[in-house]
């Protein structure tokens, strides 16, 4: 096991009907932003929740921050911050609505020149405006972490950021949020969440079996539930059993004392930005073609996944290894996601290249959990995923 | 799943030679009180890993806390660090020294009458002196928590303890202490940590299927490990994960949204302040008659443990429950655990009565996950265990 440290004050606030303790947790003297996004929480009835749980609390209202939380966007947030001496945040959304708050409680205290260097600078934010969540959709993790992920439209960049100072005060998870959430995003959120938790793990043995076995806990119960939510998503035991999985799979925890991956999100979001594909599934695209291409190094991993999670018995640890990509992409496939960049645009040709270049711009010369990938070695992986 | 709340803001800095990062965390203008046991840290070498990491900060020491740390003796810290205006304190030892240390922390601020009144009023406390932790002794996770138990030697009491001001600062987790400790007492650790994850998952089923999962991954783990430190405790793979899961078993995660029963502990405290039984040998002892005894209650998650975690698949769930209960019990007597009371005292006659009636005396009429257990009831399961 790697030496590590860990840290997250985050308060959870979790179960049924746990939106009305809202004003709980806000200072009562907190000026408040309400920050949201395209205005689905007005159709199934969380901004009236949010609403009567702030009675009594001074706030107003920014809606319309976009999936792939958009710096120009976050821009006009801020400067009501500033035009209205906010002192608190308040999320309500899913990843990108909190991702995008995470960088507006990094820059209402940002004291450099522009706050796109929180974005380009590389340093973690120490310390930011303080800011809660209530959760809409689980998917990302950002709830109970401190990192986020903002969009440049114009350059067509996905950039991260984070630090000790971005973790929510608090978050709110009510799984009753699940009956008004989309198929489409319901199938996102599974595949997000299990990436997450397949980044943390599919590596090389690092002798840390307990983080091995909550790995695994995270992605079998996320197996379990799957099927359950997506044909009734009113199913109270499994949609509390998925949100609180997906908090788990990125709050830090497993993620402690063993090598991470994280490329097949480095190269997701490219697609992303290329072609606006949704997150979860540039994850689906790209990992079964880098576990393949990465297979020597990662084939004890993909083994003991085959025979833990997938009950793979037969065969040498090569089959085994073999069979859990297959079973992953099925998985991905079963719930309707295709796992080709082909079956999503037409243009594909040369996005390899693409992607490959834009790395080496970025000196982003060592991915993967051994920083050995290079631009030639994402350029195939893309290519793979054709 | 039930709804729950969890914050747990403690920063665990863990790994090989972590100790040296000491003075990082603790304000430079403190004034620290260190606090020890019985004097093992100066033979095993932790004494002067921490005096070396200390220097430049103002401290002085208070030594001497015994095992089930002793009202008593505590007094005496807590008058030393009222006459020396000590600001922080630092806990160098295992669970009794760290549970003495939160008692300081809640005492040194406390306003009332007397100190004993923390112990008897029952009321959490929101605010102590910070403090932070070398863990020597894996075992009680009281490194990660907010909770304590102290002993009163007069009255023979052993009394819990805890709120949310008492959460560790931080703490330092060195698997390498491990090597010098004493192999009753990694047996006794080990006892502790799988009885505390026990205690928060054999009751019955309630939806939370990924609690369930991490508490077997604590449990699987402990398993996998156990042998492997008490033949060699250098083993640093084998003591980096015992010393996680003992943290785990116990830092509030896998209790949140599932009934607990915490009556093996209640019964078993008393065993320790009748008859100085080590703690978790008293767990041992209780724990297999209290399965028994309540076995239509518990069957269903006796039985999931059957199989997951001892690969019971045969039989019914009946005979998988009965199983689970035998293969615990050898588990503990296979370390070296006797798990009958006749084999630690002659004098066990009327134990049960007694203990009985303390617990009517205290009014502790609803004991277990249903709160349905009477002193009678605890009588039987204590007579059930000489």
């Amino acid at each position: 096991m790697n030496n590590f440290e860990f840290k997250n004050p985050t308060k959870i606030i979790f179960g049924k009907d746990t939106i009305a303790k809202l004003a709980d947790e806000i200072p009562s003297d907190a000026k408040v932003l309400v920050l949201y996004g395209g205005g689905s929480i007005k159709k199934n009835g969380i901004y009236d929740q949010v609403k009567s749980a702030l009675k009594g609390i001074e706030y107003i209202e920014f809606g319309g921050i976009p999936a792939n939380p958009e710096y120009s966007v976050l821009l006009d947030a801020l400067k009501v911050i500033k035009d209205n001496a906010i002192t608190y945040l308040l999320a309500v959304g899913g990843g990108s609505v909190i991702d995008g708050t995470k960088f507006l409680s990094a820059a209402a205290l940002y004291e450099g020149d522009t706050p796109w260097d929180i974005l380009t600078g590389g340093k973690p934010t120490l310390k930011g405006m303080p800011f809660g969540v209530v959760l809409t959709m689980p998917a990302t993790g950002s709830e109970m972490n401190s990192g986020a992920v903002i969009t440049n439209k114009e350059t067509k960049e996905k950039l991260g950021m984070g630090g000790a100072g971005l973790f929510p005060v608090f978050s709110i998870l009510d799984p009753q949020v699940i009956t008004s959430i989309p198929q489409r995003q319901l199938v996102n959120g599974i595949t997000d969440a299990f990436t997450h938790v397949l980044e943390q793990y599919m590596t090389y043995p690092a002798g840390a079996l307990l983080q091995d076995r909550f790995a695994e806990s995270i992605m079998q119960t996320l197996l379990e539930v799957a099927p359950k939510i997506l044909k009734d998503a009113s199913d109270y035991d499994a949609a509390s059993n998925y949100m609180w999985s997906c908090t788990m799979a990125l709050n830090g925890l497993i993620q402690k004392g063993v090598p991470t991956d994280w490329a097949v999100h480095a190269m997701g979001h490219e697609l992303t930005a290329l072609y606006g594909i949704d997150h979860a599934r540039t994850l689906a695209i790209i990992a079964p073609s880098h576990y393949q291409y990465n297979f020597e190094a990662k084939k004890e991993k993909l083994a003991q996944y085959a025979e833990r999670i997938w009950n793979v018995t037969e065969g040498t640890l090569e089959d085994k290894a073999y069979a859990a990509i297959e079973k992953t992409e099925h998985f991905f496939n079963q719930m309707g996601i295709e796992t080709k960049l082909s079956k999503y645009t037409d243009t594909y040709e040369g996005t390899a290249e693409i992607i490959a270049k834009r790395f080496t711009d970025r000196g982003w010369l060592g991915l993967g959990e051994h920083k050995s990938l290079k631009p030639a070695d994402v350029e195939s992986i893309v290519r793979m995923a054709y």
